[in-house]
């Protein structure tokens, strides 16, 4: 990788850690740039301008070129690596993993984190928390995917460590904050164990 | 493609459409077997153990095998053809449009055209309808950074038509049906006219 990278973040975000990951996993460098999402700092005519249109991080900025999308940004910095399967239907597999995360996990799991853990309950609109009983109900059920896959798999796709996984942990194994009980996924606590014991590991915080 | 695709599907649903595009841009042929959503056909035991533990289509079935995720599938289905970019930086950037879909415009575009042309307005619980208008401007809003692209990009991704388009095209063509005005969008209008040229076209109701 020659050129210049560059994370447009917000750090405590698990789609921005997913990239973070991802680097340090291949021994990438990578420098960071911090947006406080709290205070809109995403939204600006500047950062709408010259980001990222939609509003969002994590972009990734490769020279100067902008790659918004976590799962995306993620593909890109792995590309011909060993953490995209070679195999044509494992390719896609991990890539399955990938949407269900940003469709049916990230919305639900992610957010009932955002909202608990860094809004705060008492600072939700109404609208938000009358939403929370639906969001808890898809996030248990997304965790149960994934826990009954990985009961008799050790890894989510192509039998090997993958960005899948990558892109799934971050949500996952900061759940808790959104008062989730991982407890009641033991096949998912094993994975979370071996996906932090693979090289070049670094925790959210880091 | 050796194997025997069959396509798991409810044959209205744009991310069941965006498969069979894809399949009959590349001039493969696919099997269909439809499911009714609306009366829970893709929630009985049979159809989670077998087909999708998330319960949801489509599923490309390939040979023995089972590929859920709508955009997984077409990736599958596309992988070494033209319509997946060989540039590095630009099949990342098809793949970043294809998760903005599934994450930022689905979720309101579609699910607006689900709640009112298919299930009605009058059957929709209260829950459902007070998360309309929220889901109307989010949808809006990626109405809008897609038309803002395509103001000077003819394509979504790499310069030529690719999944992106494909997976964008399946909900925006429709969106009417969730009473979206397009009309709005006056280079969404073009660009839906150059997918709808792209060789093996096929309407949503083929």
């Amino acid at each position: 990788m020659s050129e210049r990278l560059v994370l447009h973040e917000y750090s405590n975000s698990g789609n921005c850690y997913k990239v973070r990951l991802t680097a340090a996993n291949l021994g990438l460098p990578i420098e960071r740039r911090e947006y406080d999402i709290l205070k809109g700092e995403t939204r600006t005519p500047e950062f709408l301008s010259s980001v990222n249109a939609n509003g969002r991080i994590p972009v990734l900025q490769i020279g100067e070129r902008f790659m918004p999308e976590s799962n995306a940004a993620m593909f890109y910095l792995a590309d011909g690596s060993d953490l995209i399967p070679q195999d044509r239907f494992d390719r896609a597999d991990m890539l399955r993993w990938m949407f269900f995360e940003q469709y049916s996990h990230e919305p639900n799991v992610a957010t009932l984190r955002f909202w608990l853990a860094f809004v705060g309950f008492d600072k939700l609109s109404e609208a938000q928390k009358a939403l929370i009983p639906a969001k808890r109900k898809a996030g248990e059920e997304a965790l149960g995917v994934m826990d009954r896959h990985l009961a008799d798999h050790d890894w989510l796709a192509g039998g090997r460590f993958s960005l899948a996984d990558i892109a799934l942990y971050a949500y996952t194994h900061v759940a808790r904050d959104g008062e989730y009980d991982l407890d009641a996924f033991p096949a998912l606590l094993r994975w979370m164990d071996r996906v932090a014991s693979q090289p070049g590991y670094i925790p959210i915080e880091a």
